[in-house]
């Protein structure tokens, strides 16, 4: 005879397997009568239920850091679920520290590190341009992760995870020409930035370039300063300003998609319409973006499989092979949504 | 003579005032030429910059854990936010521990405090239905925030801040009756959970009675199970479901506003409209219900406030007093957005 599994007596409770679960690992959250009916179907048919669940795990006092450039950014939302996850599931302790803007991530690293137990570092976010001296400084293994870095040969020191958000950059301002348009606005951060913004300018240029449109400053639109630029909200401010100024343009990249979010309720406050008036393309791929109304147009990256390699790579060098450092590039996914249409010329 | 202030450089350059911070911390994302102008200015001006925010501050070893039923909600993303800025302001580590839907988060917390530097614990999230003698097995100081309890008076004996759900739950509803809808189906938990999805639930029901409708279980929907099912993809499920069963309906109550977005998607997808075929409210107030096509109409909880009260609660009873256990709740806010509409009688 088969044994009996925890879908068999979901099935033969009529819920879901989860309420069962509940039932067994008496946890809360569940109605007492529906326990009881499914403590006693269990007992009937000689369920066992897998122990190892039941076994909350032991939780190691060693401590694995992430340290998040824009934690209000709800690019890193999926991305730090993931890191807590795994880092959990390897039994260490999670410690999630924000950096502000301008602090010095290396100097609040170097801090953290003061605690003994601590074992490993991410770095999320942010653009680096610190010395290979600085970076040497931190005794602990650590992996930047999705991080723009000036110094592309010092960035092979280092274990890394990114997508190439220049080339992404390029990617979806290509397929914008490729629709017919040629005046392209770009809400981008200030030309001091050098975060990732500074890489999706540059991809933005390459694609004016390639496709023999001519760079212009004035279809440049700066974002609102402070942690919170690449939000909904600096989207959304900065687009009204555009629109404020009439420029001409029949299309819109915005920088990441959160900003494109903002720019399309801009538009539909001031009475014009996406795509009809305005095609906008993001950057990011937030799930978001796929049931906003309309649809963004956008490069997705993955983020969940970009925080499981930063995660593998990091407990590699933490358990195996400190001195390998790898650098992972993944591939961005062009997702055409409904908020891109090709130009009808009159 | 006044002395110069961080604004008055940043003037004189012409930058924000986050560039000169760049520049006099030393912080990467900024152009080499620009800081040399930034300090050069600084020099000429006598400008002396406030040392406190160079100074990093000392991070205590001591933690303070967050416990987080739900950590893919964006409901709390906020929060989390405003959790960590505030343990790091008052200089402790930050830990971030993801509780399971089905995991007994009281376990977790006991494991977790086995690590003797632990001072407190915020539990965020969930449905309690613990015993008292299990909630005082916990020896360093606890609030519950925005956390469901079964048993009102045992809420009474531990720190807590929260909304009335059940309260304002009938407010929304209620406002959904007084524009005239009879006929609200609701995308609610499933009838075993017991989370606020029961309290959101109940108030429903209340506010139906009050207006003299008949509560209809065929209107009732319920959402995907796990981890997941207050996410827009499972509002967005459950209500392609409804669609095809040709419900005959005027509003849509969905009990979190990431619900109420995935059902507009999928009424809009459906080739219908919001609010002229169905009037669509939520519950929540996340950012982003602002500025979706059509703006939600909801209950807005005040989140960064609640996290803020749920600190100082914590650290009260750390620093001074540890037998004061408050109660904190919060009033919602119903915010009318767009995708409500008074139903018109033909």
């Amino acid at each position: 005879m088969e044994s009996v599994t925890i879908k068999d007596i979901a099935r033969m409770c009529d819920v879901g397997v989860s309420t069962v679960s509940r039932a067994i690992n008496n946890s809360p959250g569940i109605n007492v009568a529906t326990k009881q009916r499914i403590l006693k179907v269990i007992e009937e048919n000689n369920y066992v239920p897998n122990n190892s669940a039941r076994n909350l795990k032991r939780i190691k006092s060693e401590t694995i850091a992430v340290l998040v450039k824009g934690i209000n950014n709800s690019f890193f939302s999926p991305m730090i679920t993931e890191f807590e996850k795994g880092i959990q599931d390897e039994q260490y302790t999670f410690i999630l520290q924000r950096v502000d803007q301008n602090q010095d991530e290396i100097d609040v690293a170097l801090e953290i590190e003061k605690e003994k137990k601590l074992k490993g570092i991410v770095f999320l976010g942010g653009y680096f341009s610190h010395s290979k001296e600085k970076l040497n400084k931190l005794k602990v293994p650590f992996v930047l992760s999705t991080i723009g870095m000036q110094d592309i040969e010092l960035h092979k020191e280092f274990a890394s995870v990114a997508v190439d958000d220049e080339m992404e950059s390029f990617k979806i301002v290509d397929y914008l020409c490729s629709l017919g348009h040629k005046k392209i606005a770009i809400l981008a951060a200030s030309e001091d930035d050098e975060s990732i913004g500074k890489l999706r300018m540059l991809g933005y240029k390459r694609a004016l370039k390639k496709n023999g449109i001519e760079f212009d400053k004035n279809l440049v639109f700066e974002l609102i300063e402070g942690n919170d630029r690449y939000s909904v909200k600096s989207g959304y401010i900065t687009t009204k300003k555009m629109l404020q100024l009439d420029v001409q343009c029949t299309a819109v990249y915005a920088i990441t998609d959160a900003i494109a979010i903002g720019a399309c309720r801009a538009i539909w406050e001031s009475g014009k319409k996406v795509p009809d008036d305005y095609s906008i393309a993001g950057f990011d791929g937030l799930e978001i973006a796929r049931y906003y109304i309309p649809s963004i147009t956008t490069i997705r990256q993955p983020v969940e499989e970009m925080a499981r390699e930063t995660l593998r790579l990091l407990f590699g060098m933490i358990n195996n092979k400190p001195n390998i450092k790898d650098n992972i590039i993944f591939s961005g996914e062009l997702i055409v949504g409904e908020s891109t249409k090709r130009l009808e010329l009159d």
